[in-house]
Parts: C-alpha cells; sequence; structure tokens
C-alpha cells in the first residue's frame, strides 16, 4: 500500500472506500480483520462483493452546461459515482448497497477562480444546486447532493484543479495557497522552503485546505492549535453574490472577524479558493514518551493537569484501556505524549510533563528506537491511526457497523460524560440491533476547559438492516451527546448528519442570522443546501431514518 | 491618587476626564507636565480650566418610561454628562467645550437580564436608540448616543449593576460572570479562588468584562492569548429578537462559532449579558529582562524570531527610543520581556529568549529588585503605561492633541510600514496644524506572522481648532494605516472614528452579511446605531470632519 508522498494522478479515486483503486489493505491484513471481527461478534461473516461501476445505472443528467463551460463540466459515469458520497457509514452502505440514486448530474472542474464563478452563475440561472468538493472524505454527509426536488439538479464542484501554493511570504511564514491542493502535494510544496503547515487530520491524505477551512478540520497538534482556525491569516471565497476576501492580518480587533464567519460555513455561504495560511518552521527537536495508567479517568485527571500547564504539548493524546490494548498490549490506559520546538530543545518541557503524569499515577515508558513517535506502543497505535479510514470497505460489507462520533466538554462534565455516552451508546446499540455492540474513547485534543473525546463503537448488523439501524444508532448518539452538554461535533462538521444534534444545541438566534447572511450571499439557496440549516427552497424528502437525523423540515 | 483595588462606589466618575472625581494626578505631576509640552513645542501653554457640570445645559429627555421602568432609569443631570461620551480625544474636546448637546436623553441602570430585555422592549416600541455601556472608556466614539434624527431620543444602558461572578467551575477553570463588572472587582472575587482571568487593557480600572468582549480588547498577554476572544467559553446576550446563548464547550467544529459573531458586535447586534470565560490559574513562577537596541528595526527582528519560538512570552513590548527615553534614559530601544508559569519554573524559557535576543543585537539588563515588573527600566515605563490615561485631561485644555493608533501587520511589510505610517503622519500633522508634530511607536502584541504596532502622537492646535485638526489627522491615519495594508484597529474597536478606514478594509459582502444578521436579531436597527456599519434608519448628520471619519451615509 501506498499512502505517502504526493496524490498520484494515474490512479483513479474509488467510489466505494477510502484513497485510489491501488491504495488498501493487504489480503492478509484483510483476512486478519474479518477474523478479529468474527471472534468479537462470536459468528462467521460473509462480506457483499464490492460494487464495479458498471453495475451501477445512473439516471442521466437533467442539465446541460453552456458551451463555454463544457470543458470544464464532466458527465463521466465514474466521475459522478466518486461525487455522490462522502466517505461515512451510511455512505459506504448504500455505495455497496448499488445505490447511487442522489449522484450528482454533473461534475464541473473549474482550473481557475472565474471558473467557479461562471459555474456558479450558470447553475444559479438554471435554478440547480452546486455542492462543493475537496477531497470528499467527509463522514458527515456533507458533499451529498441530497436536494430535493426543488432543485432542478445538482453540480458537484470539486475544487482539486485549483491546487497551488501562489506565494510564499518568509518573513511572516505565510503562504497563499489555492483551496483544493491536498495535504501530501501541499507539504511537498512546502519542505524545500523548510515551512510546514503541519495540520495532519486523519484524512489528511485524502483531503483539501479548503475542506478544512469550511469543516474546521482539527489536526495533529494536541493542544494550542487544533482546529484549521487558528492557521488561517485571510480567507478569499466566491459566493453567488461576488467575491468575499478578508485582509491579511495577524490579528485584529476591527469588527467581530470576517474569518469567523466563513470558517466552518461548509459551503453554504461560498466556495472558498485561497487563503493566506500561517505556516510553521520545521521543527528540529522533538521528545516524545507514553505513560500508561491503569485507570482511564486517572488518565484523564493527568490530561487535565498537562492541558491546565502551560507546557502545550504537541501531542497528548490518552487512549483507554480497550482501544490502547491491539497496542500496549495490556489493559491499562496508554497517554501518547509529545514536544516539538524548533530553536530549543524541548527536553525540560518533557521532564515538567512527565513529573505531572507520575503525580496522577502514571507510568512513563520510555520510546523505543531512533524515532521515537514510530516506535514502542504509541508508535503502533499512530500507524494503526493513520490506517484506519482504508478498514470502512472491509468492515461494511461484513454488516458490521464500525463508526465514530466525536465531541467535547468541559472537565468539570467528564466523568459522568464519560459513563453517559459509553452507557447510552452501549443501550442504543442493544436496543436498536439485539446484540451487545462495543465503544471507546480516546482524547484527540485538550484544553484548558475541557478535552475532546473521541469514541468508536462497533454493532453486528446486515447489510440489509445496517442503514437503518446505524441512522438510529447515529441519531441515539447526537442525542445522548448533546443532551450531555457536550458539541455534537468537535472536528468532523454538521454536515447533514449532525443536523439533529447541531439544531439543538446552537443558539437558536443564530441560526436565524446565518439564515440572513446567507440569503444575503447566496439568495437563491444553491449552495450546499441542507448542511446547517434548512435549505432556502424546501423540498420533499422521503420519510427515512436517515433523512430524520438529518432533520430536515419537509 | 488611588487606581487599585475595588471600585469605589461613594465617588462619581468624572464627565470630562478618566476615572473618579478623586483619581488623578497630583498638582506637582499636572505642572510638570505642563513644562514637559511648553519645552517640546517651545511656547507656553494656558489651560482651559475643567468643566463644572453645573455649566452645562442638557435639553429636556424627550423620553418618559414606562412607571415599571422608571425606578430603573435616571434622568439626572450628571449621569447624562457622564454617559455622553467615551474617553478619546474629541469626547474630551467637547467636554472641555462644554458641548453636551449629543447627551442620551436617559440613563438605564438594569439590575437583571431581565430588567435589560424590557428595557430594550421599551426602546424599540417608543421608537428611540439604544446604547449599551459599560465602563464609557472607549476611545473609538463607541458609547455615543450619535444616532441622528431617526430616532426619537436615545437611552443609555449601563451595566454596571450586572457585576457578579455567579459561579466558579474550578475544574474546568471556567466561570459565569456578568457583563458588567468592571476588572479590579472581576479580580478581586477570583483572588480567593487562586484563579485569575488575567486580562488587563490599558483601560482594565474603567472597563467591564461586556465591554472587552463587545470590543476585541488586548490584554497584558503580548503573544498567544492576545485579545479576550480566546478566554471566552460562551457568551450570553439579550437581543430585541430574543436571547443569544451559546453552549460551554471548551472547543468545537460544529458551524461558524457562534461566539466569534457576538465577539467584537460592539452592542450593535445585542446587549452582552454574562459569559462563561477561561481563566488561568495565578502564577507562581516568573522571569522578566528589559533588553536595549540600537536600532528599532533590529528590536523588530529580535522580536520577530521571538514571536517565531513557541517561546510564548507572556510579555514583549518592544519600545522605541523617543517613547522608552523617559525610561530608559537614553537612545535606545527597548524590548520589556516577561515569562510566566504555573507548574514549572520558566527560567529556561527565559534563557532561550535572551539568548535569541543576543542574537540580534540586543543587550540583555537584569531586572533590579524583587518584583522585577515594577523595577528598572521596564517597571518605569509600565507605571507610566498605567497612568497614561489620567494624561488627557490635562493636555486636552493645552490645546494639545495627544492621541494613539494601533494595528497590526504582517511582518514582511513591517519595515516599510513603519516608516510610511510615521512619516506620513508627521507630514499630515504638519499640513494640517501649520506646526510639527511628534510620533513615537511600540509593539503591545506580536504574532507569528506580524506584529501590532501602536503609535502615540502629539501636535500643537488650539481648543478652537483642535476638534477639527484632530479629526483630519485621525481620517489621515485611518487612510495611512488601511491603504499600507494594516488594520484599523488591532484591540481598540471600530466605533465610529475608525468607519472610515474600516468600510475600506472589510469585505463589502461581509457588511452585507453583517447587516443582514442585524435585520434578523434587531429589525428596526435601535442597536448602537452607526457602529460598525450605517444605521438601518439613516438619519440627517450636520457635515463636519468627525462626521465625515465616521463615514455614515447621509
Amino acid at each position: 500500500m501506498s499512502t505517502n508522498g504526493e496524490r498520484a494522478t494515474h490512479s483513479r479515486r474509488k467510489f466505494y472506500g477510502w484513497g485510489l483503486e491501488d491504495q488498501g489493505l493487504s489480503a492478509d491484513e484483510v483476512q486478519e480483520h474479518r477474523k478479529r471481527l468474527e471472534t468479537r461478534f462470536e459468528t462467521s461473516l460473509e462480506a457483499t462483493p464490492a460494487p464495479r461501476a458498471d453495475e451501477i445505472e445512473l439516471a442521466p443528467p437533467r442539465l446541460t452546461p453552456p458551451h463555454s463551460l463544457s470543458s470544464l463540466v464532466s458527465a463521466d459515469h465514474h466521475e459522478r459515482l466518486v461525487h455522490t458520497y462522502g466517505k461515512s457509514l451510511p455512505d459506504s452502505v448504500r455505495a455497496f448497497r448499488r445505490d447511487f440514486v442522489k449522484a450528482p448530474d454533473l461534475v464541473a472542474y473549474p482550473e481557475t477562480e472565474e471558473h467557479v464563478a461562471a459555474i456558479l452563475d450558470w447553475v444559479d440561472d438554471t435554478g440547480a444546486a452546486a455542492i462543493p468538493f475537496g477531497g470528499g472524505s467527509s463522514v458527515v454527509g456533507g458533499v451529498e447532493a441530497d436536494v430535493g426536488d426543488a432543485y432542478r439538479g445538482a453540480v458537484s464542484i470539486d475544487l482539486a484543479r485549483l491546487d497551488q501554493v501562489l506565494e510564499i511570504d518568509h518573513d511572516s511564514r505565510a503562504a497563499r495557497i489555492q483551496a483544493g491542493i491536498f495535504g501530501p502535494a501541499l507539504e511537498a510544496r512546502l519542505r524545500p522552503h523548510n515551512l510546514t503547515l503541519r495540520h495532519f487530520p486523519q484524512s489528511f491524505e485524502q483531503s483539501t485546505l479548503g475542506g478544512w477551512i469550511a469543516t474546521r478540520s482539527g489536526g495533529h497538534y494536541a493542544s494550542l492549535y487544533t482546529h484549521i482556525d487558528d492557521f488561517v491569516e485571510s480567507v478569499r471565497a466566491v459566493t453567488p453574490a461576488g467575491i468575499w476576501e478578508s485582509r491579511r492580518l495577524p490579528g485584529s480587533g476591527a469588527g467581530p472577524s470576517p474569518d469567523r464567519w466563513l470558517i466552518g460555513s461548509e459551503g453554504s455561504l461560498g466556495i472558498i479558493t485561497e487563503a493566506w495560511m500561517r505556516l510553521q518552521d520545521r521543527p528540529t527537536h522533538r521528545a516524545s514518551a507514553a505513560v500508561l495508567f491503569d485507570d482511564f479517568l486517572a488518565g484523564a485527571r493527568a490530561v487535565r493537569a498537562l492541558a491546565q500547564s502551560k507546557l502545550f504539548p504537541t501531542n497528548c493524546r490518552l487512549i483507554d484501556a480497550n482501544e490502547a490494548a491491539g497496542a500496549a498490549g495490556g489493559d491499562q490506559s496508554l497517554l501518547v505524549l509529545g514536544f516539538e520546538g524548533k530553536d530549543h530543545p524541548v527536553d525540560e518541557l518533557m521532564r515538567y510533563a512527565e513529573e505531572l503524569a507520575r503525580d496522577h499515577g502514571g507510568s512513563v515508558q520510555k520510546p523505543e528506537g531512533d524515532d521515537p513517535q514510530r516506535s514502542g506502543a504509541a508508535g503502533q497505535w499512530r500507524n494503526s491511526f493513520i490506517r484506519a479510514p482504508y478498514y470502512r470497505e472491509h468492515t461494511t460489507p461484513l454488516g458490521v457497523i464500525s463508526d465514530t462520533f466525536e465531541t467535547a466538554i468541559p472537565w468539570s462534565a467528564f466523568e459522568s460524560f464519560h459513563s453517559h455516552v459509553t452507557n447510552g451508546t452501549l443501550d442504543a446499540i442493544r436496543s436498536i440491533t439485539g446484540r451487545d455492540g462495543s465503544i471507546t474513547c480516546r482524547f484527540t485534543h485538550v484544553y484548558p476547559d475541557g478535552p475532546a473525546p473521541y469514541f468508536s463503537f462497533q454493532a453486528l448488523s446486515t447489510m440489509d438492516s445496517m442503514l437503518d439501524h446505524w441512522a438510529q444508532i447515529k441519531q441515539a448518539a447526537n442525542e445522548i451527546v448533546v443532551d450531555g452538554g457536550g458539541t455534537v461535533t468537535h472536528h468532523h462538521a454538521v454536515g447533514r448528519d449532525h443536523r439533529s444534534g447541531y439544531d439543538h444545541q446552537r443558539p437558536s438566534l443564530f441560526a436565524r442570522a446565518l439564515s440572513a447572511a446567507k440569503r444575503e450571499l447566496d439568495p437563491n439557496g444553491i449552495l450546499n443546501p441542507g448542511v446547517l440549516i434548512d435549505p432556502l427552497r424546501p423540498s420533499q424528502w422521503e420519510d427515512s431514518e436517515l433523512n430524520r437525523i438529518r432533520s430536515i423540515s419537509s
């Protein structure tokens, strides 16, 4: 499997799984994975074969681009399949069911910002919807052309050809970067300048700068610079009402931050075409350690002390015993700790951090090998983290629901929240699927005032039932998390699948203000209708579990 | 002079200057100050006497509160004077000119959030405008009832009675705090819990939490936590359309941050009544140093290296030779450097920082005495920083324009920007007043991608000419800063006096989106009309220099 380096252009994207067609798990890994699930669920599992593009019939496109845009717009069968879904569990299930009824009519590949504007104009004039598409790695229904009958069709607008680093400002350590660039290509362009964005979401290889900004993605920094938000110096976007561009400023107090209105707007206010991003020097000093705790909650208290210490660890991931089992090989929770520095060694910071961890009952393991991040318990866990998205296309066809949800919550509420979520989700799985499931927890990011817990769960279902089972479990999880005081998402975005929780947690006046802003920028509501807020043009949707969690007023 | 501790309640606020009536400079300080200015401008200066309340006649209030609110609403002469202006230079000039023609009709003192809502309802029903008022320390015309003839009057809504710390969450290090609390009272309430907000704007003694949030104030942290923005966990506000309350979350990726829509809204979207704020432990380890540079720009390059080092100094203020002269006593620029830690000593961080400063030509002075922040060159400068606002009421009556403006700019643009601003402002002063003025520069905050330079200037005018002279200089400075690539304000807010620069720098679509959001929350445009955007109800304004920089469409 090749997962590193710049994006290969000779291989096509998978339309039903992660990465390119020549990327994925080895046959041995697939076999071992299935055995593990069979052991866990005490049953033998049969895999539905992966879909082939030629098995799937798509309705003919309802839209025809004007001649001036025809070279930028494709009705190619495979491209329409690739742009039908993101990479969520229901996306995977529907792909394995050969259900591509919501495929976009067309896929547009603008090569310039003027193209983006011209395509939006045409979509607007024609009464269709526009779905901005970066890497298509959404796990929340964020790129799905589920626009309903109030639109005369849907065009997926893929930004992949806007993929250049346009300008580098060394003194200010910033760069002007086009939105469609993928993670590996971006880092490859910055490396010769000894600079890095250092934003490594789990989707890094399959996601774009514009996607990160539009969805407030979470990177590898566990503290301090958690979301992409902090790295954005200015944003430029095309809206149906014109160009929105903020000024490059290291800081400002001139009114509400315009950037913070666009960051997290999930393609509903405009299509981000480029941004000035704050960069980092490549680190020259590192230190890392693994700390074991007998008790996850004791580990959480150690992390709280660390998060409030101003030591600002780069890595500070606490992984519960069940999730760490493969790596730590025991029944202890694992804290992966790391520091990075440029002008100064970080060993003393690590010493203070280890002291704090020991004070809270942690047992510090020293890293093994030359590259501490990649060896030992921490290294094993990290490797499996990066490869995790490749598993979905082998889990779904077995009828196993394997999914995650993530949140953030103040420290004072965390301990009861952890058991509320864990027990609530297990109860929901049992009552929905009729069988016991499993759930684990880790912290992906930590703040002085609370952690960002990330839950992974598995439940046994069947290919026929799992879309419905998943939607019920997701609905339950949204409710459990939001009723418990958390956010419905810390860094996966709202999209369509978190709407039921999101609508409950955000101020209702904020939704009204956001709709008003959208009406100003996108008067006909063509941009990504259904994410964050109800479409400006209401449609009829079928009454399904999935649409109920998407909470779209019909 | 007493300037510390909790706000005294037995003394009244000055209506023409800083602080309470029993606070201010000593007679000796006043005398010395005048001599300094006479020397600088090579002329003798005569002071206009301070205004007395009984010299000023106010028009009778055009509004009468309903009986249910009458105990909360005052038409008291002194209160109307106090709420007429903020503390800007034009405010000071108009006060010394006995010009209070724009006094609010009434001043309301809500004691509960229900009172705020009831007062807003009444103001809305009666066709008047509502001016939210915290400490009244605005230097940008942010609290002035300059609402024009489209409103049937104006009510200043003073939040001072909403001044409680309602709840403390020790585990999460956060507190729920009412918006009207002043800085010293807030810190006094947190101290017994060994907690601190540690947000010390220059206005600390005379400003409130709600005011800080509404205006994105800048605190004493020179890096990392520069604006109040970063300390806000959630906000609650009353709008004419109802209550807006965000959820307490340590971090979230659920759509655009609702808080970031309110932070910096300057009272134009709602009246902030309370917020959950992220607190700090009181620091137990400190280190500080003063570093001297022969050349301000060499100092700036040292600061750039520091800002990009991830050492995160708490204090990192570079002060040019002219401004530092009183403190450093020479012709060198002064860098005041400080670190704070709780769980860990910060001496090693300081050592790295000093090394970086030396690499850039700095000469490190060791601090003298027990309390390094308050002694030596750094200490002298700090003391004068805190006392500075008390000087205005003694400078203005001499006909001397003494004012500041502040901005932020990427590092790559800073050196040319610094000379562009310095020379441009001196040229403007010379051509507007017919005499040479002076200008100095310091950094108040620094970021990896650029500094926040703060300029102080002085120009000789007369009581008769200075409002017009100031408005022309301000207009020129707004233009110089914004044309040069800076922000029109880094932490003083936009208010009315920065409109001419702000309207140019912010995305025009953002202004439309903000207006649309305002129409949703405040349909009749009663909240602080004229700040940030044009009033929803346009009025006629007299054609004056001041109104031209306020850029209100008539």
